[in-house]
């Protein structure tokens, strides 16, 4: 009898789920506070739904046939249901600012870090085209960034609309310049020489590439940014794409962002097709892990389903990767459990008492937990110590001869004598 | 350009969502109050992880093979994939209670209240045999059920081994008790007259017929149904399992459950093949739908595994149902979002500081929402009160040469003038 579970697949004992509930419940707290609202779709989508949104991840669409045979997959990402469900659902109100956080399926290759099922958490604003909108979801990212503890991230922004008009400009072929952002995107990973070659790769043009390079090394605070890309702006075009940005940098500031979080870099591109415009991702300085973040605008996602502009924006909290680096490091500080206090029996004659002083308190709203194994004090003891519990209250046949338990500290080991009379009173003193 | 959803899946519009996470953040508090640990597995299992567990049902497993060609399916319910962790993980330090609230996939006929995709909320308790963990884990459905806000309920609990024990002390044979319970499980949809035409069917000797007819009548308070039980209890067997049962019930006053909130009803028998002794089930007398938990213990699952005896009660709490009856009976009582103020802009020369008002009232840990639209005004009252705010701050420019904004109520639509620099300690005492 050897059982397992599918490659790609984690179970999560409750350590792990402790980390996991915490991280969710700090961020969809945060969420809540800027008005965005809970929203769910199912695990199972048709094929033909997923189809042609995700250029070269596409292969990675986890399909099979229903019993059916219906062509059916399990959700790659939960920005194309979302688009989805508001083609089916042209009348709903504007803006639609929503929330989701669940499992999503890609069938890649297991690695470090790397799972068949994990987790996105999403952030969307849709309806409107305003650069306030993509504002508020980085203002969220920041915030709940803070909230969990971080100190030294970098959330990273670029605007597709304006590379796209500056890659003109400066002669890149139309339709190579899909091919131009698939490279740059490697540059975090590739570095300059990376990038050049992959260009290379493509067959551009030798002196394109040098001015490529030159863009992508651009990057730092707006104000540098926007100076150094005045001579590649000639074009309307371009000239309204670098007006959106910094209006959009100027809203950063407005909504509290400290400067030192957020950086204009020209290098950011993002695999996915579907970005139209801002695109925004963040790092953090360590541990080496790529990004933790990273959205952007995608005004044209929605008419691929329903033929009708729907203007959108938002992002994707990596929280498997922020799991991962709050863990190294060191930034949880959970205990193994809510229970705060364990009521022992010394003996199996006390054991009813026991009980009873333990629905006594969970009538005062206190989180108890006591013997269900019918073992002595020190496994008692131990199991106790698992939960991290603050007290142990010891229910003794002879402290039941006074009317009182033994109250014992488990931080400092130290063991005080209490009428039972007096115990809630104590307690919510402690 | 047509796109929808596979049969038996649903969309959660935030509404519906706010109800789900609030039942579940009700219950969960609950869990962990008795000490009770999150906990999670995966999605996609092993068929052979699945198979030979759920008797008639098996065959609603949902199944594929993966791109592989494994034999893997969605998970079936949240109990098997726990025992299966359990026999991977033999030094799990016992007990182990744990709590898991996630998806299950049936590929059965959807029909109202009925999906190929729904959510399970399970409690398990691992490593005791004695009947205080299965009175815990009725304690936990009582409270849950309580906190939630229901009033007239029943948890109806009967114990299989003393059926079967009483089952073959009036003469049926060992093989056909199984038959005996399948009948005697439909005796909530069926009434006397059904399950007699059930045992008919299946071949059972009339007079016995008529025994398990007169037993099977027989529930209420567990005194009244001991005593009725005595003249059937005869062998060692019978009395060992009426003597825990006895037990069971003097912990459920122990752990403060009222005592009209349960009942000992030798009908209960509960489909599933793995319950070993007790059994329990929550009906509501208002609406007619079924039971909203189920549960029981289920000593000899974990061996299927591996080969080890761990003794194991739990139950699942339908959440679906809950959600039904609640929606159903105006229990309820949500606002549409956590954001109890909305900052809006009379002018557009006023929306920076609209702004900016909205970022200090955040920065003071307040959840507010603005226009990221550009619209009138009235357009973001709707909005707002859409939100169900309690109060809309007015940001125009005549108030603002005053160094204030109105104030509007949105209860009463009492407006009144508050000077910005009082803004937040006016706030706060509202």
């Amino acid at each position: 009898m050897d059982f397992s579970i599918p490659k790609g697949m984690r179970d999560f004992p409750p350590d792990e789920m402790r980390k996991r509930e915490y991280v969710m419940s700090v961020v969809k707290t945060v969420f809540e506070k800027y008005g965005f609202l809970p929203f769910e779709t199912p695990a199972i989508e048709f094929q033909d739904t997923l189809k042609n949104k995700y250029g070269e991840e596409e292969k990675l669409i986890w399909q099979f046939e229903d019993m059916g045979g219906r062509k059916v997959a399990l959700r790659y990402d939960l920005t194309v249901p979302l688009a989805r469900y508001m083609a089916m659902n042209r009348n709903m109100p504007k803006p639609f600012k929503r929330y989701q956080i669940g499992r999503v399926w890609r069938y890649d290759q297991p690695q470090k870090g790397r799972y068949r099922e994990f987790w996105q958490c999403d952030i969307d604003s849709l309806g409107s085209k305003n650069s306030i909108a993509d504002a508020e979801i980085i203002a969220v990212v920041y915030e709940s960034l803070i909230k969990l503890g971080f100190k030294s991230f970098e959330i990273k922004i670029n605007n597709r609309k304006l590379m796209d008009e500056i890659y003109k400009a400066i002669g890149i072929p139309e339709k190579e310049i899909r091919d131009v952002y698939v490279s740059v995107d490697k540059y975090d990973k590739l570095g300059v020489n990376g990038v050049k070659k992959e260009l290379q790769k493509r067959k551009i043009d030798s002196k394109l590439i040098e001015k490529v390079l030159e863009l992508i090394q651009i990057n730092g605070k707006s104000d540098y940014v926007i100076k150094r890309l005045i001579p590649f702006v000639k074009t309307m075009e371009s000239k309204i794409a670098l007006s959106e940005t910094k209006e959009l940098f100027g809203y950063l500031k407005e909504f509290g962002i400290e400067e030192k979080y957020f950086s204009f870099d020209l290098s950011l591109a993002r695999g996915l097709d579907y970005y139209t415009s801002f695109v925004f991702e963040t790092f953090v300085t360590e541990p080496k892990i790529g990004s933790i973040t990273g959205g952007g605008r995608y005004d044209e996602l929605i008419r691929l389903f329903s033929g009708e502009d729907v203007p959108a924006t938002g992002t994707s909290l990596g929280i498997e990767r922020i799991i991962d680096v709050m863990t190294e490091l060191n930034m949880f500080n959970l205990s193994k459990s809510n229970v705060k206090i364990f009521v022992a029996s010394a003996k199996d004659e006390t054991r009813g008492k026991a009980l009873e002083i333990a629905t006594q308190l969970r009538n005062e709203g206190m989180n108890i937990d006591i013997d269900i194994m019918g073992r002595k004090l020190s496994k008692q003891f131990e199991y106790a110590a698992n939960l991290d519990v603050l007290y142990v209250i010891i229910v003794g046949p002879k402290d039941l001869e006074n009317e009182r338990i033994t109250l014992r500290n488990m931080e400092n080991g130290k063991e005080t004598k209490v009428e039972i009379k007096n115990l809630v009173e104590v307690l919510k003193l402690s």
